[in-house]
């Protein structure tokens, strides 16, 4: 059953047509990582990542360009990469003016001795190691700018935030592989970290096991440490749609939030999980490219 | 056997001199800790925040005023509050010139939306709720000035960054809590964020099973998510000293770092682990404060 890869574009409840560009989105996505899996010398951990760069750069995706704006207007972005065979992993947290966030999150595991490193400290990181910085307003879309206004003029409203990117992959040596992409939360307080750049909260693998992404409400997950609990399911045995499935609806009891998460085993198999109505997802294995965003409803294609 | 409160002072390998004075700081942490935690509305959450507090005001540890330098010289420090009873949870990253950051952390909790707030953000939100800024120059101490000067001289050497506090309580009401505190490691890049103040990682509660606080060498313990391994393990009900014995042993074998754990279960049990030489600790319940820092050397006092 190898290789096979798990893509999200974000849980939580969008209007139809935002969800059909999603759909689509997550579906280039799956195929440029498939590609990246099944070159010759290819790896889960490069196809993750070149499955989030791919939603970074598509505005529909609440990562990269299209990031939700804080409460000041600004994008601050958070990146997270794992590989399951040493553990090393990468992060960044309110990152700004970066193309692709998720590429600095590997360069923090490959040339730091450190995993996460946040705020200006990012930036700085960053430069150092020669990636380009952009203008401040190339990653601010019109909608999300509409988004702010909306969320400033009625405080009461759930501040919308959906659109997360992650993806796990195992590779055709069994090597496993996690990375997650997000701009946060729209209207977040400056300074703010979601689940996504954490360790064990949004992502967590290890090549015994499988990988393991969420998405969601950053907070519930958080609290949850939800990585970690479905991964910890998995370990001991327990199916790995029943490990995510469990995992999802215990946030959601214990916490009232929601949340979703896609997951993959060291062997092949696959997990998509959500308490929310919608989440975009991509699973390729098999010679088999299946997406979909409502329940119930799917869309396949042989790759 | 409630209540019940567990402290430590970090793992890591320290000189006779300084961990004796760990030894005592402890034991005083401990003494108020557990003044707190027995008063009336005295609560868990109460209780190991005043500890961690008391280990953040003593320049022996490194948390607060003694806090090691970044490899700029400044202090950059890192602290987590959780509590088990609704999973609320605060921390900051990356917090500058504030003598208390665990007491932020508990602002984060109460006061914001948010779990964790990092870097500049982290001092405008202490800022906000009316938390008195200190002059950069009064968190430093001539001993971590020479320590990030001898890493600057050596830098082949391992970073010191021996003594994060932490602590853990149960109290008569069965309601558990974790708090946190660290500068980090010694000539850490800036913006680094280490295990501390990441949920799951650093720390972990829920009043269903317990509270478990970690430390050591922050990137090891944010791989093997130190907190809810051991969390998991006495979900599963395993013992308490077992779950944080294998998990820290799990942690040494599968990334070659070290580590130390406390943990306190609802019924007011409690461990202390470490692959570390030394780790200074202290347990008090039963009407008995129980302290040490080398294995198998222990003093004991009644309370």
């Amino acid at each position: 059953m190898l290789p096979a890869l798990v893509l999200h574009g974000g849980a939580g409840d969008v209007d139809d047509e935002r969800a059909q560009a999603k759909l689509i989105g997550v579906q280039v996505a799956a195929r440029e990582g498939w590609r990246i899996l099944n070159m010759p010398e290819g790896s889960a951990l490069d196809a993750v990542e070149a499955a989030v760069r791919v939603m970074e750069d598509d505005p529909n995706f609440n990562a990269g360009i299209g990031s939700v704006l804080n409460f000041d207007g600004d994008v601050e972005m958070d990146a997270l990469v794992m590989e399951g065979h040493k553990l090393e992993a990468g992060a960044v947290a309110c990152l700004r003016d970066i193309k692709n966030p998720v590429s600095v999150a590997r360069l923090v595991m490959e040339k730091s001795e450190h995993i996460l490193i946040a705020g200006q400290g990012a930036n700085r990181f960053a430069e150092e190691q020669g990636v380009a910085r952009l203008q401040p307003e190339e990653l601010v879309t019109k909608y999300e700018t509409k988004c702010l206004e909306d969320f400033k003029n009625d405080r009461k409203g759930k501040p919308p935030g959906v659109g997360t990117v992650g993806a796990v992959a195992v590779d055709r040596k069994g090597r496993v592989a996690v990375a997650l992409s997000t701009g946060g939360t729209c209207g977040k307080t400056p300074g703010r970290v979601g689940d996504t750049p954490l360790v064990g909260c949004g992502g967590y693998c290890d090549e015994a096991v499988g990988a393991v992404a969420s998405t969601g409400h950053g907070e519930s997950i958080t609290k949850a440490c939800l990585a970690s609990s479905i991964f910890n399911l998995m370990k001991q045995g327990i199916s790995i749609q029943n490990a995510a499935d469990e995992s999802c609806e215990f946030l959601t009891s214990r916490t009232g939030g929601t949340a979703g998460a896609i997951a993959v085993s060291k062997n092949g198999e696959t997990a998509v999980a959500h308490t929310t109505d919608k989440m975009p997802w991509a699973i390729v294995s098999d010679g088999e490219l299946r997406a979909g965003v409502k329940w119930g409803e799917e869309v396949s294609e042989k790759i």
